[in-house]
């Protein structure tokens, strides 16, 4: 084969460590206990987390080993492939050379399951007999679902109803993997029948859904609660991504001037881009950072620094991280990962360091460029992931302009195999935009809480 | 990593070849031409197909070399993956090691894109411009889509129009790619309109599909008709996935005793077991292959052999093969791409000579062993691959009570993701077994054309 298209690497070849951007950034601000105004305590944290990630969320260690049993299962679908886009080259007509990293080859098609395997892991270890999440497209639902099935602990995901309704897909694949989903709001939980008893028709929120699955979780001890993006240990679980990729770029014989990833809470573009910025610190070679993020939810982009809660409900403890405001309601775009007032607190100090830069792109042009990824290289992309193609095929047409031939890395964190009524949709021209104006971006600002903006001065 | 559960082979690895089970085989009896009773000539053939296939369809050369175009794209997603069940060996306590070659890596996630890819490559290098096809649960529809797509042709797929209804996603994927998708019976052709005239509610059938492609096809110089089963050049594009195996076989230090795929028309079977059987047949190692098939549409387990259509309307010429009757219309289970009244020939020709046994399955031990696989391996599997898992796990049961440590192979041929609907019904206890009565079975015989019952006469 004269022209290499997929570069692969041995199972014996998973990284046998996590990577800790903390340790290689000055020390984060701490989260904050909303009622006191003080540090989260351990105490406070093992409420819901186990000893070990609760370690983990805390460490300036630059590396964590990962335990036997997580590559065993991570072998199913890891070290997971790096292509060389040489169709989309040739058809953009760039002097550009196009790699992407797919995570689409996991069970459930995208990233998730690589801090899932995880999180199930320490829980079983710590003696839990199952598992209680929140999910709002179902990406990390499912993932959940596979992972526990895997580990044999029972799982209970509290899905948004909007997408409990209009994904039934998702949610069957929950249930095939012999999760109980249960669409939030709920009657199970304090927190759902107080929604529900002001709004019986309340459509949900990751917010609610959030709330109902802590109070479930708190309720009983012999659950765990677990979460699919922003903390600090769900970033580093991701990073056996990056890790990889930088591997198989040794095998291509080349190195990315440019890593461009999806960001909705920052877990597939820290996992994906770490590891570079990493290698970077320690002496290694620049990278040009992009975070995709949609127009209609531009955390990055538009958000300001400040403390605020992870949650819509505010029961969660206070981040200091890009937010648009906790009460802020996305736009229902069709890529609902990436619809997350915060941005996990390591990405967002990582583009207060400049290690990274952010660009917004509204959601037709990103269709776009899916649809022009899919028939190029076959696969579909997940909406979220069409962000990054997005990013990627704008920075390959500069090189064409510029007559540069730069080396180019996106994500492509999963497949769209449950998105295909977007995709109708797009073609349909049922699609909009949805930029947000000004006026939205500074009224959503106002439900960041004033003690915190005093808390958090400097920051802003 | 001690014990290894995936065995991988690089691109460079794919092989160069495709194998021609025929070489190895008594002649095959020649298909007719209904209409004089005499051997399908040449010029018959290359009314529906270019130069090359027809050579392939005819040959009885061991081996045909693989154009690199073709290596090319299968690069994107082969060599698949051979995986170790060890948690499902655990979880049945079975002294058996279980193997399973997974094609539902292939970006439309099935086996389907290795024969499209080589039709609509050497279609394309005769100078067509666009395709035409017909497909059932629409499995063959999308890898020809996605191949097209990538070969720059356009893609016109008359799907059956009770799944163009009830499976949206898989037409959504086939328009993403680009490929019109039209409800069969339409009224874009003779034949189909000839159907609404008398039935305007008709759900369609694959063979009236068949008969539109057929026709739109044959109207337009420009347009080639592809077809995703049984055909002999078919069945051989397969032969890719068995051939990986056995390289892959080496890498594990093991090689089957048993291997199992389902089979429909036997593309998917044939291109796993051909290859082992070719070398059992050159002095290799004796390798029993089986045929698992659904009882609702037991083919090769209560069909006749004898020369029919391929296609329920009578178009096609007439092949040797077990057949139910091509006026059999199976029950409506969810393993739509099993429902083929009639086999392969290779495939026929391969039972009737030994080399390979049939088992007949009930709908619902292949949902439960579909679930027991996911839940296990972490893969959601395609309703017609839970056939093969059916009768794996049965063997490896058997193994557990005699005590025997065989090496089973099962071909997992795709993913269910387009298949929810289907796990749904199942959970929800809406599922039926249909399997044939006697009186059925001899009923759809009687559709057999009589003079070719006398053609055929020795072979009853």
């Amino acid at each position: 084969m004269v022209d290499r298209i997929k570069f692969l690497l041995d199972e014996r070849d998973i990284p046998t460590t996590w990577y800790n951007l903390a340790a290689d950034l000055p020390p984060l601000h701490p989260p904050l206990n909303p009622d006191t105004g003080r540090p989260v305590t351990r105490d406070e944290m093992a409420r819901t987390m186990p000893e070990p990630l609760i370690d983990q969320e805390l460490s300036t260690e630059r590396e964590w080993e990962i335990p036997e049993p997580v590559r065993q299962i991570y072998a199913q679908w890891r070290p997971s492939p790096l292509f060389r886009a040489r169709r989309l080259e040739a058809e953009l007509d760039t002097p550009a050379r196009i790699y992407y990293k797919y995570e689409g080859v996991a069970p459930t098609g995208s990233h998730k399951p690589n801090t899932a395997v995880a999180q199930v892991f320490y829980n079983k270890q710590a003696g839990k007999r199952g598992l209680v999440t929140e999910t709002g497209a179902g990406q990390w639902g499912s993932a959940l679902a596979q992972s526990a099935a895997m580990f044999g602990l029972s799982a209970k995901v509290y899905m948004v109803k909007v997408s409990f309704t209009q994904k039934p897909y998702r949610r069957s694949l929950m249930e095939a993997f012999g999760a109980v989903c249960v669409p939030s709001p709920s009657t199970e939980t304090a927190a759902g029948r107080a929604v529900l008893a002001v709004d019986p028709d309340c459509p949900g929120s990751l917010g609610i859904a959030t709330s109902e699955a802590l109070e479930a979780a708190g309720a009983d001890d012999s659950l765990g609660y677990v979460l699919g993006s922003a903390s600090n240990h769900v970033l580093a679980h991701q990073t056996v991504i990056g890790q990889e990729a930088i591997r198989q770029f040794d095998l291509a014989g080349d190195y990315p001037d440019i890593v461009v990833g999806c960001a909705g809470g920052g877990s597939n573009l820290a996992g994906l881009s770490f590891p570079f910025l990493g290698a970077q610190l320690h002496g290694g070679e620049r990278v040009r950072v992009i975070a995709a993020e949609p127009a209609a939810c531009p955390t990055l982009t538009r958000g300001t620094i400040a403390y605020d809660y992870a949650d819509s409900a505010g029961l969660t403890p206070l981040f200091r991280m890009h937010t648009l405001g906790h009460g802020f309601v996305p736009p229902t775009v069709h890529a609902g990962g990436l619809r997350a007032h915060g941005m996990g607190q390591l990405v967002s100090r990582a583009v207060e360091e400049g290690l990274m830069e952010a660009r917004a792109v509204t959601q037709r042009r990103c269709f776009d460029a899916a649809v022009r990824f899919a028939r190029a290289e076959g696969i579909l992309p997940a909406p979220e992931s069409s962000h990054a193609i997005r990013v990627a095929i704008d920075e390959a047409l500069r090189c064409k302009a510029e007559g540069r031939p730069q080396t180019i890395l996106f994500g492509l964190s999963g497949h769209g195999h449950f998105d295909l009524t977007a995709y109708e949709r797009f073609f349909a021209g049922e699609l909009d935009d949805m930029e947000l104006d000004e006026e939205t971006v500074i009224a959503a600002r106002s439900s960041i809480p004033e003690q915190v903006w005093e808390l958090a001065g400097a920051a802003r």
